[in-house]
């Protein structure tokens, strides 16, 4: 498939992908819903105006601010304006393209265009289900990383609940965050800005449809019908106030001062031709977690990072979606076992994400500097342990199809310092 | 003060009071606003539309179906709303009292009330802040309490995130969770209805007015321009289910299935006389969770259980708020130390608030059961270790004035069977 809108090879936006998001463009002062394709931005309220959804929905989909009510819908929706989207812009039909007063009249250049956070979020889980990520943290942590199989985390997606008014849209700047950690040296807790500031490759799966009741779980043969989409999520995190704050109540202060999103969410529908599996599991999980197909998608993910004094930003780290242990349903099982009921526009990160490969897989600084003993150094002979003040993480997702990438863009963040 | 409405003089209710809620009247199908005095509701919408509120705000406040437009005022609005509902319904008020036709267009009798969830709750965090609860803990984990001073418990108010939309409203049934858990006969993990629930008495903080930014900090001195007022909170927990799951990341599905709170927000204003000292601390705080005055209020919470063979509820504790350790400033001041933004309609809890009397003083059933080893008799000779089906757990909250109570009503729960 191909659009009459010029997309170029390279793009993480051909037609195949038609991610959702919402921005505002320089003549407005309100967010709206957008799509894409190539660089140019989708007006999906213009769209459903036309009435080019009215089939589709009598209820209008696009009048919020954020995707919320359209998020609301059930998943057969969400196909069907996809496709509807796909079928006017593709290269066969001429009502848009020959029009050019009418195409601008739904389209805008990306140059009039800035993202906004797409979706009200209400909620917000992180997990903690890369193997690979254990195995290396366990090795950091002087322990056998050969005694994993035998505890809790290779029997469920562990993970915590995160604070959602934290997550920012990338390119949103990271206030270097202040805490409380216990200083070895004084031998007594200390406050001030965090020394060990990390980031951490994750993805991010958007819920919506159908939300469960209070006290009924969704079942993992169901979860799918509640994945609207994936982003790429960077956990920003703040080590030594982790290590002085997680036990034994978990992850608090140390984590939940930013979490940084990509602006467009990828549709299940454009992911599809990219499915995967993962790795069998061993041990069988318990019964609510088995599904049929455990697997994921072939999305690559690639790190970066730009220092002030770097010209350009430099690969730190490659991972895959394939190297996660626990899949998004599963995880959404899990969220649920116990009864509680999810909302639309609640948000979960896949925990930590990195390859076998220890050196050039690693989801995060701590990874690489083996717990701060190993300095990475830069192409201009910068060093760097953790993430210093005007550094900024550049994490980028995609899928490399026959002739097209379907790629999620980027989730950006430049650390400015403590107030 | 005194009401012309008449109030029982052991209402929880009296024209001291003046809380803040939300429900449906029998007539009426949508949620509004509401106050109350004695059994008496007062329909705040109705009185904004007579002009009542007009010299205070400019904007509606109670056009809204939750309070969360009224809690994003500031502090002193809330303020002066409150004194202008006393001042309608204080005896020496003719005005509403001699015009019977215009008092029935404000009020409506509680039995043609239902409460609802008074706020759009949309973050959720739950802190551990008694000392007596950790000591109890400790002591029947087998563990030294004396060791508590040297741990970061000690240090700062710990807490972590739950889920913020499992939190339901008084009255509402709680269908008994399952999950994963350890066997250790089995020596495997086991799915199933939770064996061991419990609740935990604990005060809820409803946060308003205006939000920090992102990266800004709270500090402990303007903490209590962001509280906008309390409720009774039970933490139902299942601990079995926690104790598998919380090494190392901590509470996930073990407490985020329900939490239940009581529908009246009892205001600062309505405390104030009831303010009282906590313990002094030792070890003194680090900078940022220094407070000049050390304080909470007087409230007394009491718990009943309420089987389905009992004739009336059985008082199973009673404690103070001033039990805790660490107060609701120095748990705002912590959960925004790291920049983390707080939203209007955000909820924390304080922890399980038990006395040190670790008999009749206890926060949960596990320090009644001593970790499940001491059923407790109930007066028709039922034994409960653990929460069955059918029982219902009543928490209520009050503060004694001179001659009138200051309370907040019950937080109520029926267990109902797994699913």
């Amino acid at each position: 498939m191909e659009s009459f809108l010029p997309v170029d090879p390279l793009s993480h936006f051909p037609i195949q992908n038609i991610p959702f998001g919402a921005g505002i463009f320089s003549d407005s002062t309100e967010p709206r819903c957008v799509s894409r394709i190539g660089d140019f931005i989708i007006d999906l309220k213009a769209l459903e105006e036309k009435g080019v959804f009215s089939d589709i929905s009598s209820k209008p989909l696009f009048s919020d601010p954020a995707l919320n009510t359209f998020m609301a819908e059930p998943k057969n929706i969400w196909r069907l304006v996809r496709e509807r989207i796909q079928s006017i812009f593709v290269s066969t039909n001429s009502t848009y393209k020959d029009d050019l007063a009418l195409l601008e009249e739904v389209t805008k250049r990306i140059s009039q265009f800035k993202s906004t956070i797409p979706v009200r979020i209400n909620g917000y889980t992180d997990f903690v289900s890369c193997k690979n990520h254990m195995i290396n943290m366990y090795t950091i942590l002087g322990k056998n990383p050969a005694d994993i199989v035998n505890e809790n985390w290779a029997r469920m997606p562990l993970g915590y609940h995160g604070k959602s008014s934290s997550i920012v849209v990338s390119g949103t700047p990271l206030i270097r965050p202040k805490g409380q950690s216990f200083n070895r040296e004084l031998s007594q807790p200390v406050y001030g800005p965090t020394q060990k500031l990390d980031h951490e490759v994750e993805l991010g799966v958007f819920l919506g449809g159908k939300p469960n009741k209070n006290g009924e779980p969704i079942s993992i043969s169901s979860a799918e019908e509640n994945i609207f989409g994936y982003v790429i999520l960077n956990d920003w995190s703040a080590r030594e106030i982790c290590l002085w704050e997680m036990n034994p109540f978990g992850l608090f202060t140390g984590k939940n001062f930013q979490t940084t999103i990509s602006p467009w969410i990828i549709t299940p529908f454009a992911l599809e031709p990219f499915k995967a599996p993962f790795e069998p599991q061993d041990p069988i999980p318990v019964e609510y977690l088995q599904e049929p197909n455990h697997a994921g998608y072939d999305i690559n993910f690639e790190t970066f990072i730009k220092t002030e004094s770097l010209s350009e930003p430099f690969k730190i780290s490659r991972s895959n979606m394939c190297d996660l242990y626990w899949s998004p349903s599963q995880q959404l099982a899990h969220l649920t076992v116990s009864g509680a009921n999810i909302e639309v526009g609640e948000i979960y990160g896949s925990g930590a994400i990195a390859s076998k490969d220890n050196i050039n897989g690693c989801a995060c600084f701590m990874e690489i500097n083996k717990g701060g003993r190993v300095p990475m150094t830069l192409p201009n002979g910068e060093s760097r342990v953790w993430i210093e003040d005007g550094d900024e993480i550049i994490i980028t997702a995609s899928c490399q199809g026959n002739g097209f990438v379907v790629g999620f863009g980027e989730a950006r963040g430049k650390v400015l310092p403590s107030i």
